[in-house]
């Protein structure tokens, strides 16, 4: 991953020898492999040799050599060594009957600033946009002065140029181009090696390992361009098994629903958290469960083996610098590896059938990065998350799903949610209005469908694209500082839930001009007590939800609630933190469904929907009574078992024309040299 | 403000057809207009043109292009452009009849550390100082081997030559004379485009929108430039009204007394506050109110229409994005516009007539911000806020006057505090020894008369300038930790108040030596239990006051307490947090008393000084009680009435060799063009 | 000490005059000087003429002139001018008779990253290594594909090369010997300077002041190069007597158990902490005392004259700026100064008898700044200071020493102790285990022994080099989030001490696979409850202790009480925060025992052990109960009295081939002109 220096000593010379012999080893002993091209860091005779191929940083410092993650994507250089050191890999290794994916680069993110950056920029908005009036009028470049005569004016929006604190600009439309810029800079480098592996191996499927929720790249747009999915995937001790699970569906939405890698996790502790807590006794495989469960065709680790030097060296691995069979740690490992060898196969290639969908748009990350207005603990993944949570607490499953999704393929839903969408853009009001004529149930909140695609408010009322889906208007946002007491209360008169459910951040203020009714009402201390705050709108044959107030986890809950119980949606009733998810194998006729215990104790589920199917780990058949062990797993095959959780099923597309893809459930065999 | 990119696209060419369009509209509407110099921001050719134009900032990057206030003050090729396009302006719009005045850049700030800017600052040294050796000795350039052997050797003080941190300098009078360099700067560019006007626009009145306590000017200096003071007011959720009617007198002063423009307020919430709450119903109204009372001839804000791109966009707005009329927002600025414009033409031009006056000195505040030794709490404006809170709960009216006020001027008031004045220049020593004598009452505070012009400690016992007059010597200052308990207790014996008032930041240690005699002594864990804190001493015919510690609200209620006593100055008492302004109006023989409730509830008030006076805003006569309705207002004329505020009466300079004032007071007019 | 530019006005012309007229007056009142050399700080027309003499700091940018400590390490024209300098004072005044040291720089500290020193970096390395490849094995360079092909691709690690957060680097081994090449560049400016002087005086003793802990500067290795050491102790308002032991015992260790002067130390305040609390009546007294108790020969004060101007003017000084005789700052001075005049040459050239010795290594240190796995808490001194104070709260006197301390020296002690020793070099292994084999009781504590020299991680297990001595393995470490209920437990089954001590930080789980028995298992809410935490394990005729977590300060306490006891050392006891330390005077057969109360309050001590002997201070005989006045200070001479705290003697050596020591205890006699 790391080895750039040591395979290309320099310009004129690769060196094979250490790399022929480590697949030599792996191939004996009969382990499949994934390869990396190791231009995840340049070598130092790159950046002394052609300094355009570092980076310049936000500070407007170009840095000379160290780190990683440190080529300038717009280097001509660098893309040219890449794409070489590429092709001589897959020239030499791309025919290996044990190799089972490329792995190009490695978690690529970071942003450059250099003046190379600032031509291709010039080139890319020109493209974009075709004339500077048009640039001019879609960035509203007349605030501050900012009307541009020529495209050569422009600079990246560093801390020198047009950026605020944050890497925020005075234009965010400047600052949202850069990051979209930025973004897809990087694929170009993904895509120059992966093209040039494809000149000699046409058949294995490449990928690069991507990051769940990274701010710096749109990955729905990288999706497009990968043959498989790859993620890495590390909890902090204070991740939720709703956060993990999230993560999981957005990977496997940004893979179109398709089975994908989980190809980094730590047997153990990180070292670069701020508190590097040990994983505790089987939470590691509960995890790799959870994976699985919600689309991983793979387990793998990084890292193999604890390195003696180096920022990493304190990583948690499966050999540890103890190097002895007898640990903990390893011993774990291990017995997950036994059971995916004896039951992995089983669990391959599953898809999730999901009611709920869950639109994730990184144009409104950036929308939300930019923005001036929001106090500072509004973060857009978190508001998210925060959503998802509700469903993943019924055990409903939710798909992740772009912006820009087909209509037809939204039509396959029940439930869609769009929380935070900041930026609608063309097409997301019809999108959205179409699905609730038809009958869908929609939830818009705060923040949702405000700007235009150059982030821009729409005019006319908050909340923008969705003011007539929704029927309402929202006049005024307040931003709500820590301690103050705002509160909205659930239903009315004697039926009101008198204490309600506790506001932060932002609450907006609701005319209900457009036909909707109030669910909640503000109360506590704000002069806009008895505001409504939550709205209903019936929409054609359909229903609209807007939540206008950041609420807390019970106020989220009554929402989602009241949501699928209108549109007949219902999961399955679990203790918490038990988690049930299903796994579906239209091939065989058969489901799986995982039941996995988030707890360091035993929990005990009386009355489970699961009586008489055969547990796949152990051959045992269910009762209706189940106690789960600390970290537990467990859970059944089931044909024709009624699945309460999908009702309305969507259209699988099984992707065709891609590369084969990943056919055996491993655990452990990352590589890693670094 | 905003638009030199568009009046100006390119050095060769000026396009004033859009401003002819505004213009035209407003003439036809029948609105008067203030015209902005649009050199607020560069536009981005001079930026690619003439690099010499952008700012170098205290890192000591050279800025390239983006944000506003940009601009190097000493830069010739700004300064060139920018008075050439003020010029143009004038020749333009100068003779249009609706033309209220002239408004300079925007919130002139910020500071530069460019080359430009360094020899700039040693010519601005040479002509101050003469000598190097004059300066090594005033900047006590021995320290840490600083001694310059030339005036070529000086460096602007930033974080690559003898910064600190904080835009500290190792040198603390370095680091005060590039400040008033700065502040200079900044005023030459004012002056720069200001002349340009003049010689096409002799009539109208110019200047330029002020920002109360802004660090980077001393506004006093600035003041004597500007034809009519002018300022942005946009409170914090947690402003008092006190801290607000400070910042309101401060500007005032800076005005000699003479009635300014409300250049800015929001009708609703900023979009760059840390948390930007809503502006409940009634407080824009009630804060405007306030701004009138204490001498504002305008009610103006920022902005008109709520902009749908730029950083500003969810700024507050008397339109906003939904755009429509029946909003509470736009209703609130109707309803204000419609009172002013019925009685605001008896508002206008009043003089306020104050028994007290109080210092404010942008060398002290320079001088603060450089010292080492005070804990990070101490902040210059935040003392002197808290030693005015007193005198407004009592509704005492106050002045803010410099330190080099005239003599005679000072005379007239009863009171004279410097509050933390830690820099006394040449003649505040004797400015104050002879108000003193002649029977005023003087009150100092811990940091007041401590250095020289030169930041230099005065020697022979703190508080140096003021040692002699205050009776006492202060031999030690102790800095003091959050949560230590240091109390000063008043009285002593059976009369002492047990429990005290908490001291904050520093407590000076009193030495009686010169004939004071203790108000209060220190109680509390700490080795100077009954040491004197605060102290009285007869001087002359008048008395002087020492307040050796920062004390608590209470503790600083009883020394003004003691203070307003023994000069006989008695305000009105009122409730919570009820405000009492008076404004006079000489030449109608007139006196309007402004009664405003900064509460969101009702307050009732028994007994008030009212009855008979007429309220102007309906026209009926006050009986003696009054219930105000939150955030309400009221008030009255009077002829005659006793007024217990202003028993010496100042001598009210009415300054006549300036354009001619503005002469209606209007709301709403600022067309904002960013 | 920073007067360069008045000394040298320019580089043809030095100006003795000023200093000549300082001499002459010293000389005059007979008062002994130490004469620095004014290097402190580089004059402007060396940074004007001689731009490579300033330093380029971490942020990759050059400075220009300003601050202080300013001069590049290597710059050619910096160690030319400053040797010439030296050479010329020595010349001047090497042979006046007042003399009584010299004192090179002042706090020599700070980092460079300029091109000189990229350039003597690489020639440093290729010294050290040989060889490329030998640098790329032992910097573990492979990681992130840092392998090197050639010294000239190595650049300082900086933050535009491999640096990360805090001046750490990708590559520690890297980070850590920038940091020793940094280290012996200001020691070798020490030497450049200490060289001039030695060639035109070879009588008087040299020094520079130190810092104790300070971070920059291996001491043990500046130490061997200077002949007396010197430094500068300013105690926190929160400093313990414990920690401010520490550090002069560490002073003492540095300069190989020898006297120390105490070169700097403040009257009253600083003005450079958070907060400069007041010195306290007798503080100063009490704590001048207790480094004479540890080893000082000078009392002496930074300084003299509060200065009018300039950072430090508030900082604390003998003559305030009030400049009277009766200030309570001056009398406390002038106390001590008459009684150090009356006793002080009984108090020169004592020793200290220590049976405990306790390693502090700054290459643990820089291994723990760079180290990423721990919490952010985890500080190597602050370790250390806190494993020292259960000694030190018994009146166990400690010697601090190095890492490779001579073995025929350390077998003198009868506890070694080695808290968080993080980088075993060679020998150190080896060291240990002769030291408990030949009956010896070690501690060490986790993070102790787990690097090379190099910072790679020592594999088989930790604590890597002291696993065998500990006979234990700690296979895992958790690290401890705050408010986490994770306690170790002494004792088991009815003797456990039930509560237990509170573990912060990290928690090491220990395996007894080599011999140990647990001293104290985990309890509280983690999955390695039960797991032993605290061992003790007999090794030949020895001890050898691991104490796996950081434990609060009853836990330390608790195992250091088992250490001693185990060990045969014994102290004092005495009531808190009473201080007993002895110094002895072989060639007198005396000793000199002195108590010092550090708390403001008296304190009573019933039957102490100084029954009979002679009160040094006021020659009283002193009886067998004591009540020490609020930071009073006592003592005793003894001859022959029963030592219980040095039962096994160790061997001083006294060093005799260094200039003549300082001979008289002096107070107040620094001249500061800054």
């Amino acid at each position: 991953m790391f080895s750039w220096a040591l395979i290309q000593p320099d310009e004129s010379r690769y060196d094979f020898a250490m790399l022929d012999r480590i697949v030599d080893l792996l191939v004996a002993h009969d382990f499949g492999f994934v390869l990396a091209t190791s231009t995840g860091a340049l070598p130092a005779w790159i950046a002394q040799r052609y300094p355009d191929a570092t980076r310049t940083d936000y500070e407007g410092r170009r840095h000379r050599f160290g780190v990683r993650h440190n080529a300038c994507p717009n280097s001509p250089n660098f893309l040219r060594l890449a794409g070489a050191l590429a092709g001589k890999l897959a020239e030499r290794y791309g025919a290996n009957d044990h190799l089972i994916a490329w792995h190009i680069s490695n978690e690529l993110g970071g942003r450059c600033y250099c003046d190379n950056c600032a031509a291709a920029f010039r080139v890319w908005l020109e493209r974009k946009y075709g004339s500077i009036e048009a640039l001019n009028r879609a960035w509203n470049a007349n605030f501050w002065s900012h009307t541009y005569a020529d495209f050569a004016q422009i600079l990246p929006p560093n801390a020198i140029s047009d950026g605020l604190d944050g890497e925020r600009a005075t234009l965010s439309a400047c600052s949202i181009d850069y990051k979209r810029f930025q973004s897809d800079s990087l694929l170009g480098t993904y895509v120059t090696e992966r093209d040039a592996i494809r000149a000699f191996d046409a058949m294995h499927p490449i990928t690069t390992n991507l990051m769940d929720t990274y701010e710096g790249a749109d990955y729905f747009r990288w999706g497009r361009e990968m043959d498989v999915i790859s993620w890495d995937d590390y909890p902090f001790p204070h991740t939720t098994p709703s956060d993990n699970a999230f993560k999981h569906d957005l990977m496997r939405g940004v893979g179109d629903g398709r089975p994908f890698m989980l190809m980094e996790s730590t047997p153990n502790q990180t070292n670069w958290q701020e508190c590097n807590v040990l994983r505790a006794p089987g939470r590691m495989r509960a995890e790799s469960y959870q994976a699985v469960a919600h689309g991983a065709d793979t387990v793998q680790y990084f890292q193999l083996k604890q390195s003696r030097g180096g920022f990493e060296k304190y990583h948690g691995a499966v050999i540890s610098h103890g190097g002895r069979e007898d640990e903990r740690v390893y011993g774990e490992v291990r017995a997950l590896g036994g059971e995916l060898a004896a039951h992995g196969a089983r669990f391959v290639g599953g898809l999730t059938e999901a009611p709920v969908a869950l639109m994730f748009d990184w144009d409104s990350y950036w929308s939300t990065e930019n923005i001036s207005l929001l106090p500072k603990g509004f973060d857009y993944p978190d508001q998210v998350r925060r959503w998802y949570a509700p469903f993943h607490h019924r055990n409903i499953a939710v798909d992740v799903v772009p912006e820009d999704i087909d209509a037809r393929r939204l039509a396959g839903y029940r439930v869609l949610v769009a929380p935070a969408l900041m930026m609608a853009k063309p097409g997301v009001r019809e999108l959205v209005e179409g699905f609730v004529r038809a009958g869908g149930t929609f939830l818009a909140t705060v923040m949702s469908g405000m700007h235009d695609e150059h982030d821009n408010v729409i005019l006319g009322g908050y909340p923008g694209a969705f003011r007539e889906v929704c029927g309402m208007r929202m006049e005024e946002m307040d931003m709500i500082p820590d301690g103050r007491d705002v509160r909205v209360v659930f239903g009315s008169g004697e039926d009101a839930d008198t204490d309600g459910s506790r506001v932060s951040l932002v609450a907006g203020l609701i005319k209900l001009d457009g036909g909707a009714r109030p669910l909640a009402a503000y109360a506590g201390d704000v002069f806009y007590r008895g505001t409504p705050a939550v709205t209903v709108n019936d929409f054609g044959a359909g229903t609209a939800y807007f939540a206008g107030a950041v609420l807390d986890e019970a106020g989220m809950d009554a929402v989602v609630g009241d949501v699928v119980h209108r549109a007949g949606v219902t999961g399955i009733v679990s203790p918490e933190p038990v988690e049930v998810v299903t796994r579906r194998y239209p091939s065989r006729g058969e489901s799986l469904t995982f039941v996995i215990n988030h707890a360091d104790t035993a929990t005990a589920w009386q009355d489970t929907p699961f009586a008489g199917c055969e547990s796949v780990l152990d051959g045992t058949v269910l009762g209706r009574d189940l106690v789960l062990e600390p970290y537990g797993v467990t859970g059944g095959a089931h044909r024709g078992m009624t699945d309460s959780t999908a009702g309305r099923s969507r259209t699988i597309s099984q992707v065709s024309n891609r590369p084969n893809h990943i056919s055996r459930l491993q655990s452990s065999f990352i590589i890693s040299i670094r």
